[in-house]
C-alpha cells in the first residue's frame, strides 16, 4: 500500500487568508487510485520549515504532493529550497523560457527578470509540464527512490497537472495495474439509510473493490473504486456492480454520471427537447440561478419570475387574492397556481414554483420555519409535495431548491412523486 | 510573538470526505488575536500518529488547537491517547453526565453507553464546555507550560467554544493587554491598486499596529488589528487610522462594517424605506439569490423577471423587438428597458437589470465573453455600464451579480457609477 503526504506551502494559508481545498482535492484523487494519505501540512513560505516537513514526511510516506510557493515572486524561496534539499542546481530551460514569452506575448506583455525566474528548473528533476500557467511542476526523487511532487497553488493549474501528466505517470510507473471509479449521485436521503439499502451487497463486494460515501447538503456521492491486473474482468466486474448498484438505491439514485443535479435535469429536458421556467418565491432565484450555472441552458431554460412579495404572486403570477388569503402563500394551492401561470406566462413545457419559510424568522406553529410547498407543473397537469426541513436560511434555500430540481426530473421521468 | 499549530484529527479529512474549514477560521482568529500559526497539520484517528503530530508540534509551537476525533464513536481513541501523552486518567464527570441526560431526554432520546462515555474527562484537565452538542473540550498544559486546546471538529460548536471560552482565557492569561479589530470591505478592485493608493499611510502605521488584505472575487477585506497595554490610546488610535483609511479607499469602500455587499445595500434600502426589483439574463437570478440571501430581505425586496431569453425580455419585459433586432441583448439600451420596465412592473423605487456574455462560448468580436451591460433604475432616471470580465461563466455571474449590486449602492449614495 503506497502512502502520501499532502503538503501546501504559503503564508496565505497560515494567516486564514486563503481556504485550502488542494488537499481535499488531492486526497479525493490520490485514494481514488489506491494511494492512502496519512497526513496533510501547510508550512510558511520560509526554507527551514519546508525542509523540516519534507524530511518528516519522508519518515512516513512514499509520495509527497505539494502545492503552491512557485508565483514568480515566492519562486525562488521554494525551488531553491528543493534544490537545496536535493543536493542539484538550478539551469535555464530554454523551451521553457520560450514557451514563456509566447505565453505572455499572446497576452500583449512582455516577459521581466521574475518571470525568466519561472524558466530556471532544478537540474535533476523531471519536468511536470504547465499548460495554464507560468510556473512548471517538478517531480524528485530522493536517494531511497521515494517522490516528492511540486506543483502550483492554483488549483485549476494545478490539477490540471494531475489529471494530464501526475496520476498516468504514477499509475503507469508504480501502480502496474489498471483501476477503475464509477460515481452514482443521490438525492433526498442521508448516508446511513443508503447503507442500510446496501449492507448486504457491501459485504459482498470482491476484495479489491472499495466504496466510499460522499456526502453533501441533501446528496450522496457512491464512488466505486476498484483495482485488478485482468482489465476485462475488472471492466465487467465492475458493469455488474453498478447495475446491481444501481437497482438496490434506484430510489434516491438521480444520475450514474458525476454530474449535478442541473445538469442531470437540463439534459433530460434537451432530449425531449421541453423548455421551463421558475417561480420562486423562498428559494428567491437559486433555482434559476442553479440551472443557469450550467453552459448551454438557454436551450430549456427561459426564465423565472421571483415572486418575493404577495404583490407579485398576485399581480405577475395571477395567484387569486383569495387564495392567498384563505390558504396562505405557504399552501399548496399557491404553488400549483404559481407553477401552472408562470408556465403559461413563459410559454414553457414544465415550470417549478416554491414558497416556504426560509428562516430564521417567520414561522408558525401550523408552518414551522423549514415548511416548503413546491409544484411543478407540465403536459399532463401540475404536482405538488409539502417538505420540512430545518432552521437555517442558507441551507433551506439550497436543499428547497435541488427538491425542486429533483421533483421536476421526477416527473420528466413518470416517477412517483 | 506567542506560536500555534492548528492540528485536525479525522480519516474523513484524509479521505477527501470533507473539507477543512476549521483550520481557515482558527488561523483568522489566532491572527486576529496577534498568535501566528506557523503550521496546519490534518493526521488520522490512530493513537501514534496523533501522538507523533503533538511531539512535533510542542517543539515548535506555544499552543496546539486540535479539532475533531471527539465524536461518540471515535471518542476513546482522542481522549485515551491525550490521556495517555499527558500521563493522567479519565475521571466520570458527574455535572456533565447529568447535563448529557437532560440534553438527551429534551430530544426525547435516552442515553447510551457510547454517550456516558462523553461524561468521562481526563483528571488534570481544564474542562471547556459544549453548549451545542455532547463532547466537551480540553485544555491541557505540558511540563513546560505549553497549552494543548482539544475541541470537536463539528464547526458551529468549535467555533462557540472558542469564541465563549478559549479566545477569552487565553487573552486574559497570556495575552494580558487589550487586542482591537476594525474590518473595511473593498469592492471592485485588486490588492495591488488598494496597495498602492494606502502605500503611505501603511508605512507610517503605529508599531502595534497589523494591516491583511483579505481578497475574494471582486472584493477584498482590509482588517486593522491593534494591542496596546492603554485601551484609551488603542482606542483612540483606531478610530483614527480607520477614518484615514476610509478617506483613501473611499471609491472602494463600500462598507466599514464586517459584512456582504448584498447586507449593505439590503440596509440602505431599509434605511431609504425604498424597495427594489430585478431583471437579469446573464446572472440568471443569482443577484435576486443574492438579496434574498439576507433574512428580512422580504422588507424592501419584491421579486425579479429572470429573462434568459429574448421571448421574455420582449413579452414579459416589454424590450422593443427592434431594439433587440438592431442593437442586440446584450447592449445598453436593452439593459436600460429592462431596468426600467421592471420597476415598473414590480412598482418598486429601484431596479438592477443586466445582459451578458457568461460564456464559456457565445462571444463575438465586438462583444466577448465576459461582456456584461448593467443598469440601475431609480426614482431619478436609469444609468447603465458596461463592464469586461473573463472567461470563466461561474466568476462571470458572480462578479456581474456584484457590480449590479455595487451600481445600486452608488445609486442610493448618489455616487458617480
Amino acid at each position: 500500500m503506497l502512502k502520501a503526504e499532502v503538503m501546501a506551502i504559503g503564508d496565505e494559508l497560515l494567516i486564514g487568508q486563503v481556504l485550502n481545498t488542494n488537499a481535499q482535492w488531492l486526497a479525493q484523487e490520490l485514494n481514488a487510485i489506491g494511494i492512502t494519505v496519512v497526513q496533510m501540512t501547510t508550512v510558511p513560505d520560509q526554507k527551514l520549515a519546508i525542509i523540516d516537513a519534507v524530511s518528516a514526511a519522508f519518515e512516513r510516506v512514499d509520495f509527497i504532493f505539494i502545492t503552491g510557493g512557485l508565483g514568480p515572486t515566492k519562486d525562488d524561496i521554494t525551488k531553491h529550497t528543493l534544490c537545496e534539499y536535493f543536493e542539484t542546481e538550478l539551469i535555464l530551460d530554454e523551451k521553457r523560457l520560450e514557451q514563456l514569452k509566447r505565453f505572455f506575448e499572446e497576452r500583449g506583455l512582455s516577459v521581466n527578470p521574475l518571470n525568466i525566474g519561472q524558466a530556471m528548473r532544478p537540474k535533476n528533476c523531471h519536468n511536470i509540464e504547465n499548460l495554464k500557467g507560468t510556473a512548471n511542476g517538478m517531480w524528485f526523487e530522493n536517494k531511497a527512490k521515494k517522490v516528492l511532487i511540486s506543483m502550483p497553488g492554483v488549483p485549476y493549474e494545478m490539477k490540471e497537472m494531475m489529471i494530464k501528466s501526475v496520476i498516468p505517470k504514477i499509475t503507469t510507473e508504480y501502480l502496474g495495474q489498471p483501476i477503475l471509479h464509477h460515481t452514482l449521485r443521490t438525492f433526498g436521503t442521508g448516508e446511513s439509510v443508503i447503507a442500510e439499502h446496501i449492507g448486504d451487497w457491501e459485504e459482498a463486494l470482491p476484495p479489491y473493490f472499495k466504496l466510499a460515501y460522499l456526502p453533501n447538503v441533501g446528496q450522496v456521492r457512491l464512488r466505486l473504486t476498484a483495482s485488478h491486473p485482468n482489465l476485462k474482468q475488472l471492466t465487467n466486474e465492475m458493469t455488474l456492480q453498478v447495475t446491481q448498484l444501481t437497482k438496490l438505491i434506484s430510489n434516491f439514485l438521480y444520475t450514474d454520471k458525476d454530474e449535478e443535479l442541473e445538469a442531470t435535469v437540463g439534459a433530460l429536458l434537451l432530449s425531449k427537447q421541453a423548455s421551463v421556467a421558475t417561480a420562486e418565491s423562498c428559494t428567491g432565484g437559486y433555482i434559476a440561478h442553479k440551472l443557469t450555472s450550467i453552459p448551454g441552458s438557454s436551450a430549456y431554460f427561459k426564465g423565472s419570475v421571483v415572486a418575493y412579495s404577495n404583490q407579485i404572486k398576485e399581480q405577475v403570477l395571477q395567484v387569486p387574492k383569495e387564495v392567498i388569503k384563505s390558504k396562505g402563500a405557504v399552501s399548496e394551492e399557491t404553488v400549483k397556481a404559481m407553477a401552472q401561470n408562470v408556465k403559461k406566462l413563459y410559454q414553457t413545457d414544465y415550470a417549478i414554483s416554491t414558497s416556504g419559510v426560509a428562516g430564521p424568522d417567520g414561522g408558525s406553529q401550523e408552518k414551522p420555519v423549514g415548511t416548503i410547498w413546491i409544484a411543478v407543473a407540465g403536459p399532463n397537469g401540475v404536482l405538488s409535495k409539502r417538505i420540512l426541513m430545518g432552521k437555517d436560511r442558507s441551507r433551506n434555500i439550497h436543499l428547497g431548491s435541488l427538491h425542486g430540481l429533483n421533483l421536476l426530473r421526477k416527473m420528466l421521468l413518470n416517477e412517483p412523486f
